[in-house]
């Protein structure tokens, strides 16, 4: 046992008060873990669209005060009852979705939309007594994704951890945690290039690059990506993209552009701007008879997907896919290896590094879409 | 050789001179097969909806005076130059759509969309020199998607002729050249229902219920049939749907009552309708997490499927299929063996019977909606 298993842990955490201001570091009372639910030590966390997307609260449901942050890496203190699969000193990432175990997602062999560790942007508690383990003086502060990474010490259910390998460096696959495996689970476990065949990567972000290093992994010799920001493409030079298209420069529709530069469509594709027009280009794009379309970005709720249906009787598949299909306990852990095997590679995500005092320059750098991932240490 | 090898064969064949009006039964010339071509005769054919659609050329471009027929079994009288994979006294299924062997349709796994014997039909000749091989006192008359089995004669494409068991009776295995092949392809080689798993089939016709025939071969446990002609479900009894649901029944869209049966959605569907919404339905009605939906049904040509990108995300698989994904000449000999083994049954399908001489009673039950497939002799 740890010294402070069962104590309230006084630390610092960055805490939203509203909508768009900087986060101000203060210090807040972390509550042991209850049943399920583990307390862990963040070593390292990074910022990601989410975060920024809920703290610019824009059109999103406001909660606030809020401890932000869930891509990051950790290493369990203490472990509420019930909680059998991980113990002290485990070093973990914390996932944003979860894996129950018992539902029927979790039982699928398919699924990873756990019915009851679910992404839910709107609950700002614990699960299991539905209050916050988070508070300052009394006054309790509200939760993000079951992580709130941006805080020394956090509680997070069992379901939404998983344990890594202890030797791979926290600094670096803390980027694991959302993101990454996202677009590269895309392209691994969804679209499933085959060696030699053609992908074209709509929205060469940091989901959509990764996309693109599951297609080196996967062996595609042809990786064209699409962006209509030119300074994309300067950052995307280090992912293997063979033929970058500025979907700005042409007048007519981008799916015909791809399709007459690669004869007839490209075999995959895999959406990674969250643009309805993208998402559409993304699924005519693909060749007939073979041709698989992936969806990963996130669109405006009132967006309507439209196409003709020959698009499908001519034989393309139109999927979309939640974290890459990865079951969170299952999977990550296979996925740390990868990159201690030095098959995936991290460092080219990896952009800026700041200490956690100065937490709201992240902020900046992704509000000016400068730069990939800013690794934030919670120990400087 | 055959005797008639390399002549013109005078013969009978039921010629369609407008749009709508009775076929005329007459004498036609059959020339002899050119290059990669072969000369069949035809033992029986059944009548499609593609037939009749075009032979009422409503919406369709007219092309008369023309010889439909695609859905049939013959016997190779004469091959022409260049065929070695044929020969006299071969059994054979004619396709609509064939299989080069070369182009990269063909040479993909996964496709069977040839590009050079892709169903085309608004071609009324043979490719080899534009030309028909069929006449009538020095005028040609147009064949129909490379087939035109509405003769005692016929000259097609060698790869759009399936070498079958000679041991396969003729007067059964004559449907799997269109329709049932279709629907029951549709099912086992793209939705692939696990053994035990729900699925939905959207419209109960010929297609449909081959879709329901490929889920009790797969072991589907609940197969939920969907129609709004309430006369289907008397034909549907024999093939083992386990529910009914009469669209017209319901006032909120049958997704949601599809959903509600079987808590959350089914895992597999496949669309046979034709009707945009029910292709929206079909996708709909799929579970989250793993479901997959499989268009077939030809949709009015402005027809356009709309659907929120968010059942994308969730993690449903939108395809479809083309004549059930089978390459006609490598897969449908299997599909005869399945009928041989008694693991398919066709029986069931067949409700009328013909002389060739009473071809247009075959329109007369399909215009009345009656029955399912209509089996003519071409002997009697
Ligand atoms: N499904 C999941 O599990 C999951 C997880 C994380 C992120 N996401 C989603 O993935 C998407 C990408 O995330 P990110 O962090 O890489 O975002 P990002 O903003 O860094 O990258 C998006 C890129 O798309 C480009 N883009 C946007 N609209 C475009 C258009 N119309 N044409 C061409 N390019 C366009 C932008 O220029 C940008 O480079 C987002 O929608 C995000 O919500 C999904
Ligand atoms: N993709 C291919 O290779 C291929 C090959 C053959 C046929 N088809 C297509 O498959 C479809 C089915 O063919 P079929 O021969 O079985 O046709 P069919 O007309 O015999 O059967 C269609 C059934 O759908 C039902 N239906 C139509 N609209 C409906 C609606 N809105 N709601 C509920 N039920 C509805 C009808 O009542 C009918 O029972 C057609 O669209 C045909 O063009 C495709
Ligand atoms: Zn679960
Ligand atoms: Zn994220
Ligand atoms: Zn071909
Ligand atoms: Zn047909």
């Amino acid at each position: 046992m740890s010294s402070t298993a069962g104590l309230v842990i006084p630390c610092k955490a960055a805490v939203a008060w509203e909508a768009g201001k900087p986060l101000v570091i203060q210090q807040v009372e972390v509550a042991p873990p209850q049943t399920m639910e583990v307390r862990i030590k963040v070593k390292y966390t990074s910022l990601c669209h989410t975060d920024l997307y809920f703290w610019e609260a824009k059109g999103q449901t406001p909660l606030f005060p809020r401890i932000f942050g869930h891509e990051a890496a950790g290493i369990v203190e203490s472990v509420g009852e019930g909680v059998t699969d991980l113990q002290i000193g485990d070093h973990v990432l914390p996932v944003f979705t979860g894996e129950c175990g018992d539902c029927k997602h979790c039982k699928s062999e398919e699924s990873n939309m756990c019915n009851l560790l679910r992404i839910n942007t709107d609950r700002g508690v614990m699960l299991n007594d539905g209050k916050s383990r988070f508070s300052i003086n009394g006054t309790p502060i509200n939760h993000f994704v079951g992580t709130s990474t941006f805080s020394e010490y956090t509680v997070i259910h069992s379901g939404c951890l998983a344990k890594i390998n202890p030797l791979a460096p926290m600094d670096k696959v803390c980027i694991l945690s959302c993101g990454i495996s996202t677009g590269l689970g895309a392209t691994l476990n969804v679209a499933k290039p085959k060696r030699g065949s053609s992908i074209a990567i709509f929205g060469l972000g940091a989901v959509g690059l990764a996309a693109a290093e599951g297609a080196r992994i996967a062996g595609a010799s042809r990786i064209i990506g699409i962006d209509r920001s030119p300074k994309r493409f300067k950052e995307a030079e280090k992912f293997g993209i063979t033929e970058f298209v500025n979907s700005e420069d042409h007048d007519r529709p981008i799916q015909e552009v791809i399709a007459e530069m690669t004869n007839g469509g490209v075999d995959r594709s895999v959406e990674c701007t969250g643009n309805i027009d993208c998402m559409i280009a993304a699924f005519e794009c693909v060749h007939d008879g073979w041709g698989v379309a992936v969806l990963v970005g996130v669109p405006s709720k009132d967006a309507v997907f439209m196409t003709k249906p020959i698009n499908m009787l001519n034989e393309r598949t139109l999927k979309g896919t939640f974290f890459g299909n990865y079951k969170p306990r299952t999977d990550l852990p296979s996925v740390v290896d990868m990159y201690m095997n030095k098959e995936l590679e991290l460092d080219k995500f990896i952009t800026h590094r700041l200490p956690f005092s100065e937490i709201n320059k992240a902020f900046d750098y992704m509000l000016k879409g400068e730069g990939l991932r800013c690794i934030i240490s919670m120990e400087e």
